[in-house]
């Protein structure tokens, strides 16, 4: 990945990294992302569900939201993701952190206008977000593929973020009887919850049952 | 809360919400945030702790850190908290959804500078992401207060969105033979994992065992 002033990571560079496997690997652990534009200085940050291919971002919603009409004319935007691993409780209140591993992505976006591309990327946001669902849902019309943008945003540079461990205290506060360790917390899935009017004798599938938890 | 074209949830307008108590709730619920802000054009969307005082969201970090040397100059910010609740999964590739709560912020702040407020925002960041553990702690150090920015955000107008509930599919859908439902995902604590380096006889505090799921 390329880094330049903006996506180098200035505060504790240990914990930043640059090469795309890193970054792909946090990348396609989430599936919420949080996306950054800007409407004369005006900063706007929108929670979207997004799909990864290679160094592309998909985004998709509604023809008419407002962050997809500004993204898609090229503005510079950034995509954030998120992943937290736990609570890093210290003995000292300046020692407290986060155990998370995390993605700031710069670039710009397109819009996707071809129907059968845009078919495909919403097939890789799906698969994403929940992989073998895509094959089993009927297909969108082509006026629900209308009614919906899809924006290819192409990562022009990225920088992770990882922290991972136990807290680290001065060195006179270990002797302190204070908890010191890390509370570890997790996106998990629940029992699925079936919809009322569902056919009878349908089965939860097991690519639903075996979500992995994030 | 004040609701100008800023805040306006455009698309599908029935799950937006602007009054405080939603708004509030939301934020109370998480404790992450992505901050956005603009430089020369650029925006950058970074994640960050937070806690909240009415409404007043207070975020700290290193006295070096970019994003809290260009947010202090009082630029136009934006903070976006967001809990996903569940996959939401139709009959139809279009109809797919996700249950959440999420809040976008708009305002602009400010440094705190006087030690004590100083302190007294970093104890309400502490005790909003764990209560309890504030008053257990080796409080900040002159120093360490002095190595932490400590910035006050102003809410001048915020809006919240929520999805929850089952799918809503295309009538004709409903007698597909597709599983459809809802899968919940909650950000659950796991199993405290004690420092190694912890005093003899312990026990994990009480707060840190009922830390609430978010």
């Amino acid at each position: 990945m390329n880094v330049t002033e903006r996506a180098r990571v200035r505060r504790i560079p240990k914990r930043g990294a640059y090469d795309s496997e890193t970054i792909y690997a946090i990348l396609d652990a989430g599936f919420l992302a949080h996306v950054g534009f800007c409407l004369d200085g005006q900063p706007f940050v929108i929670p979207t569900l997004y799909g990864r291919s290679e160094e592309k971002l998909y985004l998709h919603g509604s023809a008419a939201s407002r962050m997809l009409r500004q993204l898609e004319t090229g503005v510079p935007a950034c995509v954030s993701v998120t992943l937290v691993d736990g609570l890093v409780l210290a003995r000292s209140a300046f020692h407290h952190s986060m155990n998370y591993r995390s993605v700031v992505a710069f670039g710009t976006a397109r819009k996707i206008a071809e129907p059968e591309m845009k078919k495909e990327a919403l097939r890789v946001i799906s698969e994403h977000v929940i992989a073998g669902r895509w094959n089993e849902v009927r297909g969108p019309y082509e006026k629900e593929l209308k009614a919906t943008s899809v924006l290819e945003f192409a990562i022009e540079e990225a920088s992770a973020k990882i922290r991972t461990g136990p807290p680290v205290d001065e060195e006179e506060d270990y002797a302190l009887g204070v908890w010191a360790g890390v509370l570890p917390v997790e996106l998990e899935a629940k029992s699925p919850v079936p919809d009322s009017r569902i056919v009878d004798g349908l089965e939860v599938p097991q690519y639903v049952l075996r979500f992995r938890n994030r």
